[in-house]
């Protein structure tokens, strides 16, 4: 049939132009090279393999700006004179408005974004071009355009992070003393406010700042200058492009400085925790959407609907949130592989490290974009919640603790007589409250009235006033200090911006 | 400066739209929500993280493959009309070649390439497009298609591997007894050939083979006509699309059948094995390629050179190959954390399953073909390698064995007196062949000239006859054997073509 | 205080003899070097990071196995003396017991299994001893005992896969036609029965011995006779060892056999896919057992309870289950970070095979024993399930179905009438089955009292009989179709028994 | 034969308790269930899979310190009496010691470390020992023990890295000026000198100690007083227990505190990109001591050598440092799978925290502990490396620097002419320096006698002065410059101590 022949004649991802020249196809003709794919023979091969433009020009940005700080140290230091520079400078410029505006055309054959840029400057300038590459190589060159990228992409997700934990952080203050179940293996434990558990992501998140704050300590040295692995003979000016690039300083070993990754590593174990974190909310979110459980509703925007059962509101973004761990620990794995045992300096091996980076930014932007979303939006059913924070002798350990408080019993005594006094209601079908004060005192003589006074959902929570504890004067304090940080923060920016 | 703030304006990598929804971007507007990146709100986030289209339209031809076998089952069985099926495969057939042709507008608003496709058929042929969608859905049809598309992902690989078999037998047939130092901890252990160290190449890569067929095989069950997850009432006959599309079977278990991925991780996982075996030998090319060792030269195609060092033959391409390991062992985790946990049926988590398998596929393809590329291309310096082979007391083995097999000493007692041996010349600064015989006889009487003649590399490899034991004979006959087996396999599907 | 000192000053897992000499403890002692934890200097270091004996005496069985082998082939060929065989075969068979029985002193001198074997078989019959390990080395020894310990992991864990899978169709055969929700999304889709839900697993289940059984075959090639790397010039007889230790055949080639070690990998890999589907079954239990769900209660044996709240029974083995893919999926990205980029022939990296293949073994077969164990003793609510199956309208997708039958409206028609009979159903608070047929006929007048046929849960599921379908007579056949087949194989073999 | 059987009946790895119960073995028994491992039935499963005692014991300093700061802060807030926490004090101290001197039987059925303890405090100090467990659970307890382990492990790694830091800056200054040839892509690039090369190290391994000393700062929060997940209505002091510990401050989520793993994630993150750093110096050493390299000699301790051939000094130290990454990358994936989609708070998957952390430790200690020593013992041979630094016209790029300064040619167009150059010296058969000045100006007539001045090995390297770059003068300053740093941070400590 037509369509069986169709299906195997190619079969292609189309994302870049390497897969366009190696996606797999046909069945083999007994005289094709190279599984048929490569007509033109090795050259093309070796351009699909070794090409980056297909990716590398998200970089375009980064490159124009290291291009400037270059120049303008060059004529600073007297390398090059002031008319080179502005010749450079206007040059970079109009060459930035061309590819902003979609008029740039990216070549193939001059390999990656560096060289397109270059190769089009000296086109536009003449001689003045040709003197930008003194004092730098493409490998301390791309070293730098890297680490600016991802400083960018760090800087992005930082502030969606910060802005999901107020997201947060609201939605706790408003339910700071609402009852939920507290599980432990999903299973009913004790009573906590939702606005607790919410608030235990806010300190994940927090952590998570944590780490790209300390990421970017490390990552924001500069590369350039250190040339293609040795440094220059040119009286160059590190401190000076360092400065303009926003560096706090240049890199200290030229061999290093070509052949470190570091900072994408480290950058990518900082998303692969992150994405952990957002995957367990989001396991939440589709645990607490579904029927049996009701615990919240998420808003239209956020569900799949589906025409034929209007009831059906799949959780899919949260799914997808879940999912997207998978990408992002996938690329750390990649990079940590491709990094493996490499011999110093440059490897071509280290090229491998950009898509991995995108993929996993790009992984993460969305994710942390889709939660802020959903839980912006989500409604809780508080009284679904209640009702089943109260379910489950989930008080049985304020009864343990009454005991050791009012009458001394030892902790792992009054554990045993809580065991034997909820194993009577269990019997009864009743719970823990509906005893009466004579069963009670059958198993712990001493246990009087009082003891009713911790068996609700209500003072169980409020009781829990140890630092970090679950009561909503807690929860409501902490979301208020936290919120308070997150605007604190924000207000010098928005005066600076 | 004006290039620094619009390096903080926008980030993109441009991959993919959800890409350009979500990478990250400048700094926070004090009113932005989700970042600023998603001016439309919820729902471009949602459309953002949602979408595949984006990379699921390259299973276009899968997608109306299945398509038409489906309507053709569908009008056998009586359950849509003769003339429906004509329509919609003349419609689909249309829309086939405007695909092919580069005018179909993929809209992301139609989430992936199914309802793409689907709409577009409805918008052509109107009420019987309608009735295609009958007795499947969704969750069967991606399952299906990403079959196809896997399966025709794994042919082409197939023979790619079968190419860089042919072309390894190829040379080690030419330099079966060629010697070469063999090494063990990269230090010279015992003289071995050049053809033998490419045959052992050709043993792993038949391995990989291996694997592939059997994922095919384990691949090769259709689960269209599974729907949802509960199968159907419709009267369907699922042995027929089965066959229709080159499956072995209908699969057995309609759950399974739309939460199944094992096919996609049976094949990164084969992928990944011999994404492996190519980083050996793409670090032994480089290794090879280095001054000190010299044992090969590669061709201009596969290096890239410097104008300024015309000496320098960077193997890039090889690097790349090595690195590519990483991509593919990522998109195996990747996938492996996206699946683990996931409750039966289908999750919307199990939509990032295509970018590995496609990433991985692009990358197992290029690999293969540049070694493919290289290993043909490649001149072996084999003065160079039989100077090294020599080195190194390489024969010491082989005085202990004549010891064993001509005094009768026990193998490690001559072990012993060869280690003295060895220890002589080795103070003598000479090799183990300039010992006088009465130095040899010094050390075990029952020494007699004989032994010099296990003392050269021809006559040590010679004396390798074992079964698999590197003996140019060996290696030409296994050389031999494998170029016939791929010839004899290539050969009928020639006459098929 | 005391305490925190001591703290400081050690800190051991203990779990291996290169732990004890390595572990990190207390702050520098300036004169420390290498950290103060190596006392006897270099030797010590590279003593606990060179022994293997501390996890290879695993495989002293397969060591013994392997000499008998070659002591016998060494004497049919005429290389050693029939006497010095029955010498070797009598000294290995007394070791044997002696380790068996724990009277065997391990040397950590001796460096591994291999040396510890054979120096004492050379202390106990003297100069026999010394012969044993002609025409061979360690290289061949340890890929043949490695390859004979993972056969034989291998087969075990075979065993354990037929057990769940007899358990879970038995299970299945029982509840084959008791309804359950069918999730996706964890939403209520269709109506589905518990044994069809059970039965997926078995599918499952069963590509996972299909795998198995494939690595094994291409595992099951015998790499003793390879010597270093070269082969021997030795008459052996590769095929006769092969045969006697149960290989098919020998390894082609010698340079691959001693640094091959796809067999550990492809090992994993199908560990790895088997764990993520038993990752799933645990997260199904897990939320099956949580009291909004409750759909199964496990046994007391399957949970921790608390004394505390003895209604709490915490699914602990299946939390476990669920995490044990962590170590899996860790071990095989252990494996080909090892392997990354090796040259061949054999490098000491190779040695870090061992441990990734023994603790994912363990956690497999942990696993799988749990697993079996879970569901063999579970208790199902059918109860609950069938009251929640036939919530969220589950069955609306059978009114959609019977129009399109029935009615001969296309189907995307059919969809649309559907959802507004369901959104009318949701206004009304009612279920679909609760309209009335002038309510059903406002929507599509061609509706007849036919159509309530179709609504209930038992006719949802009773009609859906396409192959692979839910209908109660398919998983009965499927249930009983698998129980025969398990039981086929096991027969013969009991007989053997 | 005998063997053969023996070889199925059982297979243990021996590692842990629960490896010895579930370790796959013989072919199916007809009746076994289970495997026929669990002799017992399921409540043996159930503690094979379950108990942690196995490893966790090497928790039990830490688990005592815990107490006794916990029994301390009781007593001091009035929940317990002075008496009781002196009794408590008491026996920990005596149960320490037992423990320390071999004397404790653990029991598997106590499960783990902490009941193992706690049930031998009570038994031998009586009522006040159930006094212990007031105001916090397991939960706490254990997040906090596992806290103050992974701190000890890693200020012991940290200590090792400033070790090897030392060691390596030492031989960097010895070697400042000494010549090597430069590599990228494993080809002569740019004279370096040795102690450039290894200052690189220096600055990737402070790097290291950078995201240890950040992940002990996020890491050192205390936990303890979480209780099981919701916090205690006892007025418990958590800032005392958090200071006697050493922990900065407490946490303040209690939910988060029980279900937190970040610690152990960020320090595998920060020790996988070490191990990374470590495999690159272990391939260089491989590859450096290859024979065709020859750059270094390994010192008898660090290789391995063979009776049989004296000159073989296999470098499997190195080998197996750089393997070791794969088992530390390894952990990191198993506890990130592990964590992947794990509801709040403590579940019981959370166990399998902790043999990753302790598997990594040890690799991470043996690792940096043997490039400690072979960086420390080996011989360079800066004969050979300054042999090859001057080959390769590895001083063409000064000619084009010599061109842009001198001559102000353009860079780009001075990267012309010096490949002209080239070409012509390969042509003739010679080196850059023994071109005639007329045959330079052949093609750049600008070109005096000066330009010789460049061309050297020796003025090349002096060349390079700009920041970071190779010359001596350059490298000897950041030798000292580190050691300075190393020398100051030990001596405050020596002085302490």
């Amino acid at each position: 049939m037509g369509h069986d022949m169709s299906l195997s004649s190619q079969n292609s991802t189309d994302t870049t132009s390497a897969a366009k020249a190696a996606t797999p196809g046909a069945k083999a003709d007994a005289n094709m090279q190279w599984g048929g794919r490569f007509a033109g023979g090795p050259s093309q091969i070796m351009q699909a393999i070794n090409a980056s433009i297909g990716f590398d020009k998200a970089m375009w940005k980064q490159d124009i700006a290291g291009s400037l700080a270059h120049a303008a140290m060059l004529a600073h230091t007297g390398i090059i004179s002031a008319e080179d520079e502005a010749a450079i400078r206007e040059g970079l410029t109009a060459i930035g408005k061309d590819i902003a505006a979609g008029h740039f055309e990216f070549s193939e054959a001059l390999e990656d974004i560096h060289m397109n840029i270059e190769a089009r400057l000296s086109e536009r300038i003449g001689e003045p071009g040709k003197r930008l590459h003194t004092a730098r190589s493409r490998n301390d060159q791309v070293a730098t355009d890297f680490r600016l990228w991802t400083r960018d992409a760090l800087d992005g997700l930082d502030q969606q992070v910060a802005s999901l934990m107020r997201a947060l952080a609201r939605r706790a203050e408003d339910h700071a003393s609402d009852p939920m179940p507290g599980f432990t293996h999903l299973q009913t434990a004790q009573p906590v406010t939702f606005g607790h558990h919410l608030m235990a992501y806010v300190e994940m998140l927090a952590r998570d700042r944590g780490r790209l704050a300390d990421t970017r300590k490390r990552l924001n040295e500069c590369p350039l200058g250190s040339a293609a692995l040795a440094g220059t003979s040119f009286p160059i000016d590190r401190e000076m492009t360092a400065r303009t690039l926003g560096f706090d300083r240049p890199t200290a070993n030229s061999l290093d400085s070509v052949s470190d990754r570091d900072f994408a590593l480290e950058y990518l174990s900082a998303l692969s925790i992150m994405a952990m974190h957002l995957s367990r909310l989001a396991e939440e979110i589709v645990i607490w959407c579904s029927s049996p459980f009701s615990f919240i509703r998420l808003s239209d925007a956020f569900t799949t609907g589906s025409s034929i059962m209007p009831q059906k509101r799949n959780p899919d973004a949260a799914e997808l949130v879940r999912a997207k761990t998978g990408r992002i620990t996938g690329s750390l794995v990649s990079l940590l592989t491709v990094m493996k045992g490499l011999p110093l300096a440059y490897a071509k091996d280290m090229q491998e490290d950009k898509e991995p980076v995108f993929a996993a930014t790009d992984a993460a932007a969305l994710s942390l974009a889709a939660c802020d979303g959903m839980v912006r939006d989500m409604t809780a059913n508080t009284a679904q919640m209640r009702a089943l924070a109260g379910s489950g002798f989930s008080t049985a350990t304020d009864i343990a603790d009454w005991l050791v408080r009012v009458l001394k019993v030892p902790f792992r005594t009054a554990h045993h007589v809580t065991g034997r006094l909820v194993a009577k209601a269990e019997e009864k079908g009743v719970d823990l409250a509906d005893l009466s004060l004579a069963e009670m005192q059958a198993e712990e003589p001493g246990i009087t009235d009082d003891i009713y006074s911790v068996l609700t959902v209500e003072a169980s929570i409020a009781s829990r006033t140890s630092e970090g504890g679950t009561a909503g004067s807690n929860v409501q304090r902490e979301a208020r200090r936290w919120l308070a940080t997150l605007d604190a923060e924000a207000a010098p920016e928005s005066k600076g911006a």
